[in-house]
């Protein structure tokens, strides 16, 4: 049996989990090609055994490639994709993780030639840390891996991605392009909007080093997804702009509306505000989030 | 050498893990007398070793108490003052952990009678579980626990405190009370009302059990703190209400320039408010936060 030849571009900590995780399960069934402009990158890559060869250049890295994942931050998945179009053989499946998903699925869609396929998917398995570095095997072990065929281009496409995610231990599920990138906002994005302000909150004060004496486990907790990578969540704040926005509003409304409980010394309303919350929090757990 | 008797009204997690504490670290040196409306936390108290008797009535277990610590939800504290004061012996002390500090000083300061003395304290210690079950006799350990000379009545009484606070591994330290609260209110407080808003603003979404697949390790440990007790912070709302307001106005202006940097594609500005997020709490991490 011929290996099939996957080739990852972007050796982050999205890319190397993945070959991490593919070299480990499949029983040697993928040939792998790292692609990344950083060269310390595929060298972490290739002594971790993410990767088979590496590469610097997409347009060399995909030219045996049955699947192509692009694991790079959102805005570079289009300009990679423009890049590699005319290096790809005939067949070849694009896929990509990025986090919103009905921008990418437009814009690629468009410039896609006969012949090869897109698939929009979407790992859950985002971590604080970047780089291949802190790649892992199991990272998407038990996660929910979603996949929209809504906007993908074939059937068979997506059951040839389907199966090669099958080896990561991730749940595939599928979603609607446009509820994918309004939960997305409501539950991931608007989050990280929302700890990196609380972080830059500090510079509001006037005592902010006396601030941290009072920093205890929960500070550390909420803001935790703050030290995520910046150019990563850059791009989707502009790729998924609408759907974040309104969530920012409906948070602000949120926060107007306990200053105005608190100002009217509203008790029972404020306690309401947290045990709704209490009870809704605790439920996800149970979940087993 | 007499025993120092030590009454502990409100056994949850504070008060309980006080007891647990104290009775590990002094060499029996302390006798405990826990108090608490709930007679199942009472026994729990005393089968886990957090105290050496147990008592529903405050003017009861306050009788013989050289040191009383209140370790209720803030609004219960002065109520309890009241009640307790007619029975304490003569040179007895107040300590409390609310953790606002101004409101408590101040009500607390003028009904002390002569001879009672009052220091006001703060562990940085909270967990989102509550109750004597959560209790942990290392809560406390390298942890600061903040003392308010500035509304302390006597330095003496502020030193004994302090002594006995050294037994449960805490860094001890000082703050001037309005700093305390205006501090509290950026680290602690604001942050817990925006990780509850985070979660309320699931019922905003049509489609909250689909968002629900996309929550991560990001969401649960953004929204961890929603899950406190309800009672302990609406108390606090009310009582640090005007730092607490303007810390959720700023966070509200903070959101705003977001959604308007956003709403013009201006990257460079979102990438900016990122990374300086995400160089702050790398730094804060460093501090071995």
């Amino acid at each position: 049996m011929s290996k099939i030849h996957i080739c990852i571009i972007g050796m982050g900590l999205i890319g190397g989990s993945l070959g991490l995780a593919l070299k480990e399960a499949s029983y040697d069934q993928f040939n792998i090609t790292a692609v990344d402009n950083n060269p310390q990158s595929l060298k972490i890559a290739v002594e971790r055994g993410a990767a088979d060869q590496i590469c610097t250049e997409p347009s060399q890295g995909v030219r045996k490639a049955d699947i192509v994942f692009i694991c790079t931050p959102v805005l570079q998945i289009v300009p990679i994709v423009e890049q590699i179009l005319p290096f790809l053989k005939k067949e070849t499946i694009i896929t990509d993780v990025g986090s919103t998903k009905e921008y990418l699925a437009e814009k690629i869609n468009a410039i896609l030639p006969a012949g090869i396929s897109y698939v929009g998917g979407h790992p859950m398995a985002g971590r604080e840390q970047s780089g291949i570095e802190a790649a892992d095997k199991t990272l998407f072990r038990n996660k929910w891996y979603i996949f929209i065929p809504e906007v993908s281009t074939s059937l068979q496409a997506l059951k040839a991605v389907t199966h090669i995610i099958e080896y990561t231990g991730a749940n595939i599920t599928t979603m609607k392009v446009k509820e994918h990138d309004r939960c997305a906002a409501v539950i991931s994005h608007v989050p990280h909007v929302a700890a990196a302000s609380m972080v830059n909150l500090l510079d509001f004060s006037h005592d902010a080093d006396e601030s941290l004496k009072l920093a205890g486990g929960g500070f550390r907790d909420t803001t935790r997804i703050a030290s995520s990578n910046a150019d990563m969540w850059a791009d989707i704040c502009l790729t998924n702009g609408a759907a974040i926005t309104d969530g920012l509003e409906d948070l602000r409304s949120l926060l107007a509306q306990v200053i105005l409980d608190i100002e009217r010394g509203n008790r029972q309303a404020i306690h309401d505000f947290f045990s709704v919350a209490k009870k809704r929090r605790d439920a996800l757990l149970n979940m087993s989030l």
